[in-house]
Parts: structure tokens; sequence; C-alpha cells
């Protein structure tokens, strides 16, 4: 991928959908990442704990991190430190998600406060604790501007926490995936403004209606979006961070 | 206040700040509602209870809705449903809500919970257990159209939750906050297109950056904030449900 040359890097919800494509693509690369760090809550049947990346094996890194924990993300980040030795981490892709598709009258507190903690605080959490990480390999990159290249946060968000975007309504309300995807926007545009003076980009990215688990008859494959995320990711700079993209590099009103 | 003819309503964060002043407000109009459910957390030195509506009363009604507790507000919906009879409820205003002023780096997962609760959980769980008392209400008014005077939910919010407005950035962060206004803002929007075919108005509204506990050296005194609100109230018509107005009536982006 021209333009994006990644020494390092950690994708959260790694083990299926989007997250596994990301890490695969990664891997696909002519001169792949140094270190690829593949964060997920329930690594069934996979390695468990951070490993050191290995560009021949399907899935080199498992991590054991749970987003919604801030133990196990403290610990997951001084995991990584440690296999990174001196380097910095140059891409947090906050991927994990959760959507439960209910019409408004059907959500709880519980769904509210679980889809939160998971697409929203999850994230915020990450960036507090891999910011260290994330400062190292933006000090150690040369130039003054940001790039994806030196050091950045991608939020994985959606569509369906766009205010102007209400054309799903009809097929899917999921009230609590949607504020808690504007609220992920919101992050995104705070950790912007906090953590621009370190050097680190910070956008929201929508994958498109990729066809996941989570998700039904949606028109991207996983393929495709990843593919198009990377192109998107590559080409980002000081001027985009802060930012609401999509997959095609779009911008998307908040 | 022309325009605006309620025959009941509830206000929740009503002990204190706009809350209070949105019920004094009510009270001292020539024609005052002939309910107003205040609700509040902590009734100190108040009657506990909801009672039904006195004007000449200062605080004529008190509630013990915790909007944080789904047991709670169903309870409370029972009981003003018992006071008001067979008649619905014209007005909910969502206006609790709570604050932290932490920069981004010192917000917890703990704060991030307790502040989404509040600001954000709390009125959809309001929205939906007084929504049979609003539709109720909606059915007994004349006309096709939506207004204040008919039916309608009022999400207190902040022009912290938008993402065009960083003015304050400097001077608060409150991460936390913002992200829970940016998903209150969602909430309006999905209550606007959910309980409109029921006849219910549903607008998020900035009550300007007024001068309560929860802010500092403000511009805006609580009597110009919710004069303007009710203002802004008496105008709403079925264009407006599913929009982010401030005080002054003006719209404000997402």
């Amino acid at each position: 991928m021209a333009g994006l040359h990644v020494r390092s890097l950690l994708v959260t919800g790694a083990n299926r959908g989007i997250g596994l494509g990301l890490v695969q693509h990664f891997l696909r690369m002519p001169n792949p990442p140094q270190w690829i760090f593949a964060g997920c809550r329930s690594p069934k049947g996979q390695r468990a704990g951070l490993h050191h990346g290995d560009a021949g094996s399907d899935l080199p890194c498992v991590g054991s991190a749970e987003v919604t924990n801030p133990a196990s993300i403290k610990a997951a980040a001084a995991k990584v430190g440690e296999h990174l030795g001196g380097s910095g981490l140059n891409l947090l892709i906050n991927n994990a998600g959760i959507i439960k598709p209910k019409t408004l009258d059907s959500e709880t507190l519980e769904d509210m406060t679980e889809i939160y903690t998971t697409n929203t605080a999850g994230p915020l959490l990450m960036g507090q604790a891999f910011l260290p990480l994330l400062k190292k390999a933006a000090q150690g990159s040369p130039g003054s501007g940001l790039s994806c290249s030196k050091a950045a946060i991608i939020n994985i968000s959606s569509i369906g926490g766009s205010f102007s975007s209400f054309f799903t309504w009809d097929v899917i309300q999921a009230t609590s995936y949607r504020c808690s995807k504007a609220a992920l926007n919101m992050l995104s545009k705070c950790q912007s403004l906090a953590y621009r003076e370190h050097g680190v980009l910070c956008v929201a990215l929508h994958p498109g209606w990729v066809q996941t688990d989570m998700g039904s008859s949606p028109p991207v494959t996983v393929d495709d979006s990843v593919q198009g995320m990377l192109k998107v990711l590559s080409s980002l700079s000081e001027k985009e961070t802060g930012t609401f993209l999509d997959w095609e590099g779009n911008v998307i009103p908040w």
C-alpha cells in the first residue's frame, strides 16, 4: 500500500469480520508491518496473550484485551510495550463493536450501557492506555505533519451514527447502537483535539455497510471494505484529523 | 405564553437550576398547567412522591423518579397516570443531567457510564415509560399536526454535544459529557422518527451556557434561558420535530 508504511499496529475485535480482514490485508502487504497485535475478547482456539508479529502465519498475534475492562487494557498496553521494546505503536484501530437490532421501544438500560461501554468507552480507554506508545511512534517519525504511518487512532464508526443518514431507519432502528456511534464520533473529535499536539492523527471511519455477523444483506464485502479503508488510511494527513470518513474516502456529515 | 397551552407536564431534575426555573415559569403563567410533575433524585426538604399540581405553591409536585432506575421510572409513570385520571401528559422535559469537567486523559469508565446513564439512557427510559400518557394527550388534542401543547418530548441537550462547536474545548474538555450529549441528540432524532406517528413531537434543546451549579461564569441567566426556551416551545410544529435548537430558536448544527 503506497503511502502507508506502518511498523506496528493493533486492531481490536480482530477475531472476525472487519477486524480479521484488516489483519489479513496487512499481512498480505509486500512489506507487512513488523508487529501486528490482534486483540479480541474471546480468542477461541487461538493463542492467548500478545505475540510478536509473524507475517508468515494467518493470524500471528492474538491479544486477550477486553476493551470494556480497564485493567485488561492496561495489561495489554504493557505487554505490547514489552514486545515493541523501545519502538512505539504507529496505528491503533478501535474496531471492536457490538449491535443489537432492536426497536426503540424494546431497548433497555442494559443494552444502552453494554453497547456504549464496548463501542464508545472502550475506544476512549484504549486511546488513553496506548497514548504513550503512539506518542513514542510519533516522536520517532520524521516530519511535523500527521499521518497513519506516523501515529494514528482509527475509530471504526458507522454511518448509523450520522444524523443525516436515516435511510436505514425502516430496516433497523438500533437506537442504542446509533447513540453509541454518534458518541464515538464525538470521542474521535475530542481525541483529535487532545492528541494533535502529540503528533497523533484521529479519525472516525465508516467501513461501509459490510457483510459481517452484525448486518444482513449488505452490499459491501469485507475485502472491498478493508481495501478501501487501507487506501483511505494511506492518504490521511493533518487536514483530515478529527473528521468522519467512509471506506471510499468521502466525508460523512456528522 | 401565547401558543403554549399545556394542561400537564413533567420536568426531571427539577430541584435546581434550569429544571427548577422551568417549573417556576410554568407556575407564573396567567393560565398555568393543571398538573406539574417535578421529578428529582433527592427531594431534600421537599415532599416525596408525585402530587397533584397546586399553582399557588412554589413547587407543587415533587417526584422521586430516579432517571437511571427503570423500576423507579415505571413507578413514577404509574403514579403520574393515576393523578391524571383519564388525561394524558402533554409535555415531558428530560432536563436531568450531570457533567464532570475532566480532561480527556482523566476520564474513567465509571465517568463514561454514569454520565451516559443519566444524560442519555435516562431520557430513553423516560420516553418509553411516558409514551402511553403522551399518546393519550396527542389523541385527546384536536388537529393533525405536532406541537408542545399537544404532546412533546423535550430533551435538554447542550451545544457541547455539537460537532461544530468546540469553542469551549480549551476551557472545558468534558469528553464524557460531550459524548453523552451527542448521543442524546441522536436519541432525540430516533424518538422523533419513532413517535411521530403517535403525534409526539421530539426535539433536543440547548438551554444556553447557563449559570447553574454545572458551569462557571456563563453568560445566560436561568431566567433568560427558561423564558427563551418556553418561547421556542410555543413555536414548535411538525417542521421542527427531530431538530436541535437553542434557547433562542436557532438551529444548531449536529
